[in-house]
């Protein structure tokens, strides 16, 4: 008789979308659906969009669900499922999701935060499996990441372990929202990074980028920089190994504080590619401590654009 | 019947020295010698001080000993009881130290790399005692550390974890032994400090320093800089001051990054006081994320002097 194989539902619950999707445990999404968050409507509201997009997703299931996983933005409490805190969603304050879609549905729900979610994923689905300790770096709006030791999260005293997008790499370096200067966030961060990219881009009047984004500086994105790059339009090339430098530099002092030399890093700007995995390569092979040198790998993500859902679903079939 | 009380050898093997002691269950330091280590005699002549010394300490012993602990600086394999490499001990490579100590005395023994026996020593004798998790920092020719988190401490992947000397503040900063730039160790590491005062006492002509070095610039030291700085010179205040902001910065970091922050600040730098723990408290505390902010808690090593052959019984005590 042939295994039946099992399933989840993953939930990954952003400030603008809501993504949902039915996983297998081998990790192919079979069933997928995207709603709007409507975060300023407050969590009420928010929940009742989660319900029906689970509602809707397991209509008609023929899958054998095992639970669902929630990827959340903040600060969770994974033992009683419930989102501690969450900036990006406004009112979100011990708002006991967990319990409320368990009740709904009957399933075992596994809430975890989103950074969390994504590295689980790795883990679990992607480019992390065939490792026991690695660090995924997540680049997108912010600089987010996981700890993963001994195939399990690394979650420090209460929970909120993980958040390398504010190691700082330079005292005197720009000022991050957070408080402090030099976080690797204010350089490497969507907003930041556009920011420092409007602010010289006339500088380099050569630059591609300008045809690109049709002479108007609002329309300035990491997208624009890595379709820059790839015509091999030099200031792109520039601003991507920068990066690649800035990144580098945290990850070696991570390194060097953690003995954990494997290197997971996905989200949008993780599109630069080849120029930018090179710089960060070299530059943590260059900084780490000589012992470390040879086991530096940075490696890609592999769920890219499922890495919400699947992360989120991953959680069902990790063993916390 | 009163309990016996239970005690344990420690043995603190420096590149100068070799500390040793019979240290109580209670961290009672009962006994102890120190000889020359001899280092350049090479690891045989080394070892066969190690035993002697042991073999000294242990005459007309009337104490319940319980094993012997050593720290060694350097790359230990716990399990196995060798000293992979030490690079201030020449010809130190994979000498299985524990098992001669064994099978020379009997007793279990317990090797550990020193910056991890210091951590350990705090956690079960010092100020660590009343944590389940901090960040032990050295403060002495280099900077080194221990993470302690639920009462263990955090090796890494290969053991080699808790290297926080090398956890760069600015990327374009001064050059560390390292290779790398702007580590914590290449500003607060002793050799590194007292070149900085060199290079910058003659632009503070009125300091007391120049009275306590007899203006001769060799002799500046740290201990000249706490002097000073009792007598509240302000230049020693101010490199006081400044060396608590640089390792504030690297701590804040630290935190944001692994959820601990409790930081235990030893070693003979920290003997600067009042001023660098200060200094150190309100750093990290502007630096780190918010929710952290109210948890930050520096606080003085409690067993200096003592803190090698402590350490190294320690190990005796730590459950492993």
């Amino acid at each position: 008789m042939a295994k039946i194989e099992k399933y989840a539902v993953g939930v990954d619950l952003g400030g603008t979308n809501i993504k949902i999707g039915i996983v297998s445990a081998k990790g192919k999404l079979v069933k997928s659906t995207s709603i709007k968050t409507e975060a300023d409507s407050g969590p009420k509201n928010v929940i009742s969009n989660i319900i029906d997009g689970i509602d809707s997703i397991l209509s008609k299931n023929k899958f054998k669900i095992q639970g669902i996983g929630v990827g959340c933005p903040g600060v969770v409490s994974i033992k009683k499922g419930i989102v501690e805190n969450a900036p990006n969603l406004p009112g979100w304050k011990n708002v006991k999701l967990g319990p409320i879609i368990k009740e709904k549905f009957g399933y075992k729900v596994h809430l975890e935060n989103d950074a969390n979610a994504a590295a689980i994923g790795e883990l679990i689905f992607g480019a992390g499996k065939k490792f026991d300790s690695f660090i995924m770096v997540t680049l997108g709006t912010g600089v987010g990441g996981g700890i993963v030791f001994n195939k399990k999260i690394f979650r420090g005293e209460f929970g909120a372990a993980g958040e390398l997008g504010h190691i700082s790499i330079d005292v005197n370096g720009p000022k991050c929202n957070c408080g402090s200067t030099g976080c690797i966030e204010a350089y490497a961060g969507n907003s930041y990074l556009k920011e420092q990219i409007r602010s010289e881009l006339k500088n380099y009047p050569d630059s591609k980028v300008w045809e690109l984004i049709g002479n108007d500086l609002s329309k300035v994105s990491p997208r624009v920089i890595q379709v820059a790059s790839e015509k091999k339009d030099e200031y792109a090339r520039f601003v991507i190994e920068r990066m690649g430098r800035q990144l580098g530099a945290a990850l070696a002092s991570l390194s060097n504080l953690l003995d954990i030399s494997t290197f997971i890093v996905g989200g949008g700007v993780a599109g630069f590619g080849k120029p930018l995995f090179d710089s960060v390569r070299l530059t943590v092979t260059q900084r780490v401590l000589a012992p470390l040198r040879p086991r530096v790998l940075v490696i890609p993500a592999k769920l890219q654009n499922e890495a919400g859902i699947k992360g989120a679903s991953s959680l069902v079939f990790y063993n916390n």
